[in-house]
C-alpha cells in the first residue's frame, strides 16, 4: 500500500474530510500500532498534507483521541423493564464490539500509551466514562424502581459487570463464550428471584 | 544514559549474567516501551553482545516473556482459615504490585503487543494462568471445606475478583482506594454471614 509522496491531494473541507482523516488514523493505528502512529503517516494515508492535519489537531495524541472516539458508537440505553435483560443487552453489544471491530486493537494501543502520556490517560479516562453511561443509567433507573437494593453502589457495579470482559480479552486471553454474559450478570446482580 | 558502542563487556556465565540481561530488558521496556525493545537495545544496556543474547533467547519476544516472568514474584497462597481474608490478602498484594513496581507498565506493553503477535498472546495467557494459581487454590480449598457453594465456578470467580483492579488501573484510570478490596470481595463472594 505505497502511495507516492508528493501526490498528496489537498484535504477538502467539511465533515467528509474530517471523517476521511479519522478513518486514515484508525487504519494507520491498526496496521502499525502506536509506534507507527505519526502525523506524517496519517497525512500520507488520508492523502492530505501534514500542515492541514496540524490545523485541525495540535498533536498526534489529540488526533488519536478523536479517532478512538469516532470508532466507538455509543450504545443506546435499553429499557425492557427487567434490569437483568437490559444489562445483558449492553454486555452482548460490547462483546460484539470486541469481536468484530477495530476497537480492541485501539484500546490495547491506548492502554500502553496511557502509561507513558498523562494527557492521553486523562482523555482515555474520559472516553471510558462516556462508554459507561448507558450501563450506569440502566442501574440507576433499576435502583429507583426498587429492582436493585437501595444501598447498591452503581459505579462499582458497572466495574464488576464490564471488567471481566476486558480482563478475559486483554489479560487472560481466554475465550468469551456467549453464556458468559448471563453468568456475569447473575453473579453481579444476584440470581433473579 | 549513553554507553559508547564497542565498549561491550562479554556477558559472564551463570545465573548472575542471566539476571543482568533480564533486568536490562525490563529497564529498556520501561523507558522506551515496546517500540524500543530490540535485542540491540537490551544488549547495549546489559553490556553484552547481541550474539550472546541470541544464544540464550531466539527472539526479542522470548526475551520479553522471560523478563516479564522475572518481574512477577509469585504470591504465596495464604491460609488464614477464612476465605474472605485469604482473598483480600491476595488482592491487597496485587494492588501493591500495581502501585509500586514496573509490573503495570510491562503488562500494558504486553496487552498492546499481544494484539499483533499471536505467539506473545499465547505466552501472556500462560503467564496470567500462573498468576491466577494462588487465588484459584484459595477458592478450591474453601469450596472443599464448604465455605463456598459447591456449584460455584472457581475460574469465573477469579475473573470477577481480579478483573475490576485491572479495569480501574488500565481502562477506567480511576483510583483504587484501599476499601475497594473489601468491597469487591464482599460483592463477589457474597456478604459474610
Amino acid at each position: 500500500m505505497t502511495r507516492p509522496t508528493g501526490a498528496q491531494r489537498p484535504i477538502s473541507r467539511g465533515p467528509g474530510a474530517r471523517r476521511r482523516v479519522l478513518r486514515a488514523a484508525l487504519e494507520v493505528l491498526d496496521e502499525h500500532g502506536l509506534a507507527g502512529f505519526t502525523m506524517e503517516a496519517v497525512a500520507r494515508r488520508a492523502g492530505a498534507s501534514k500542515a492541514t492535519l496540524y490545523r485541525h489537531w495540535p498533536t498526534a495524541s489529540a488526533l488519536l483521541v478523536d479517532a478512538m472516539d469516532a470508532a466507538f458508537e455509543p450504545l443506546p440505553t435499553p429499557d425492557t423493564g427487567r434490569v437483568e435483560t437490559d444489562v445483558a443487552e449492553l454486555l452482548t453489544a460490547f462483546v460484539a464490539l470486541l469481536d468484530h471491530t477495530p476497537f480492541p486493537r485501539l484500546l490495547a494501543a491506548f492502554i500502553d500509551a496511557a502509561e507513558r502520556d498523562p494527557a492521553l490517560r486523562t482523555l482515555h479516562a474520559e472516553l471510558t466514562r462516556r462508554r459507561r453511561e448507558p450501563m450506569l443509567a440502566v442501574l440507576l433507573r433499576a435502583r429507583q424502581r426498587g429492582q436493585l437494593p437501595a444501598g447498591l453502589d452503581p459505579e462499582l457495579t458497572v466495574d464488576l459487570l464490564a471488567a471481566p470482559f476486558f480482563y478475559r480479552r486483554f489479560v487472560a486471553h481466554r475465550p468469551i463464550p456467549p453464556s458468559l454474559v448471563a453468568e456475569v450478570t447473575a453473579r453481579v446482580l444476584g440470581r433473579p428471584s
